[in-house]
């Protein structure tokens, strides 16, 4: 893909944001991908690909959306992204020029997504690249959900530590967190409280904390809180608030 | 070896191609080699190593074929690139000029090929680096051979994926479509057909398709075949054309 | 923490060293780093990150040393690169104009260490980061011990073929090798020559041979001792220079 992408634009710096997708995984990508994204100076073109639907009818897009453009393929992927960034405009990948020739079916990033991102970051308009559209695919990223003074949540990615990401937001959480002191349930056991960095805990201690994108982290000071606990994607986590404490 | 070629070259842009060759593994190198090359902008310089033999006396080479150049061990590794592109003029790397001042009989890749491939970016003439060689190292890739209606290969290539990847090229298979419906016994068992894209089969289920390298590929669609099937490189692979289905 | 990078100084060049250094592991990154500085160019600048103590009260600090720059957590992972060339001057980075807006407790290396470095790289002058400080940590890599003819060591790395690296140093054994042909112990079995290179083995057999780092490493030609053994780091490995030999 980065030799397509050279061919047509000599100058283009490549960043590497993550291989560490679990395969077809595109709720973990499209967080990663908008936790990432505003790190990265105006101008950037995000390419992003998680694609079970390789080969299929699916559609391929790119986008412009905030000081950024993207180009992935229309399966929700960019979700996430388009929550903090409104899209400004989307086209559907449809114009051969700015593909390769030949357009292999198992292999788009390099035929279709590469060529599309390169021709872009050279400066070529969104709208030269295909028919703008405006129903694009959504993946359902649960919210949590408030209950009185509990928070329930559930965990939506396994970081390459161990550590368990919540859907959990330190937005939603500060706002009950005035009603008390939060409890921390997962998987209905395991009862910690939210520190704030993992130096306040001893090595090999379970804690909660908010990790580097802000969402709530259950972690194990220097080791996988995944292994330890058996548990991934789609645990739940409760935060009971606690008024009395 | 990226920091000794910005010495040298500092305007150099690095792509890595893949770091998944299994160690030792020449005939899976020179096949991603291979597969790769093309898409590449004339001009790119490639350094590949997959060396079992370094600090034994086998060669250092560079080559110019085809609007490319190269600088690898002269143990076959460059045998399916130079298929593709016939090698213009080969030179054995002997000028230490060229090279670090002391090189490590262990690391050769930092201390031989990373200058070599360097110098070569930065534009000095091939024939600079050494005396010009004719007798390379060739690796034996085996080709499928063909009985009546009956294409027999084998597997050459696992991929990241765990797609079994045959020695089966595309413009072969297709001289003998002609006479029939195509049915593939992998390992003598295993039977099944050949679709164009995975969106064709359901999740889970083994196909055989041709995959972005134009060969043939026995792949599960979401899963990995060569762990399903418990096989790997060497495995047969027959193609039995039916002229009756 | 490359996209914070390229925000700041937009013509950075990018090089990864290693990420294979296991979490935590101090010592092991200290030693990477040191083995791999001195084939950059001059005034390149090295971003290293291997942190137990995120988030805890330990310094972030800023270093010149020889013709290059150091960015670093103050917890001994600059020991060994401090020991080629003496630091000329390090600051503890505290001046947040240098850092992002807001810095993570749990991704210092993105909100600190990378602004840091991009701005080195960009020409900021070092003192413009932090106050000058003198009392950096140090962490402890054993020296090897001579005792008579004997030289004692231990295993301090184990790379990724899983070789067992040792801290005995080509120099040190060279004053002892003139007292006779030098026979190893590896946890005090294993009685095995040093070889100049894995060509003089067979396949399979166990040898000892001074590697890329100049240290002595104890190898399997086309395997990995660390795991034929059940060794790792720590484990003890004795030279015994033989006069009768």
């Amino acid at each position: 893909m980065r030799g397509v992408a050279l061919g047509i634009c000599p100058d283009a710096t490549f960043v590497a944001i993550t291989h560490e997708i679990v395969p077809q995984d595109i709720v973990g990508g499209a967080l990663e991908l908008a936790a990432a994204v505003k790190y990265f100076p105006a101008g950037t073109v995000f390419l992003a690909v998680v694609d079970p639907g390789v080969g299929s009818m699916r559609r391929a897009i790119a986008a412009e959306a905030g000081p950024y453009m993207f180009v992935a393929p229309d399966n929700g992927l960019l979700t996430m992204v388009f929550r903090q960034f409104a899209p400004a405009r989307i086209v559907e990948l449809t114009e051969r020029a700015y593909a390769l020739p030949a357009i292999s079916r198992t292999f788009e990033g390099r035929d279709r997504f590469a060529p599309a991102a390169a021709w872009l970051a050279k400066g070529t308009p969104l709208t030269s690249l295909g028919q703008i559209l405006t129903d694009w695919q959504k993946v359902d990223v649960p919210a949590p959900t408030m209950e009185g003074a509990q928070l329930a949540g559930v965990v939506v990615r396994v970081d390459r530590f161990g550590n368990l990401v919540t859907n959990i937001d330190r937005q939603t959480f500060d706002r009950l967190a005035s009603s008390g002191a939060a409890r921390i349930a997962i998987a209905y056991r395991h009862l910690i409280s939210v520190v704030s960095t993992y130096a306040e805990v001893e090595p090999g201690a379970l804690c909660a904390l908010f990790g580097s994108t802000d969402h709530l982290e259950i972690a194990i000071a220097g080791g996988s809180a995944a292994e330890r606990l058996g548990l991934t994607r789609g645990a739940p986590v409760v935060v009971r608030f606690d008024a009395s404490a």
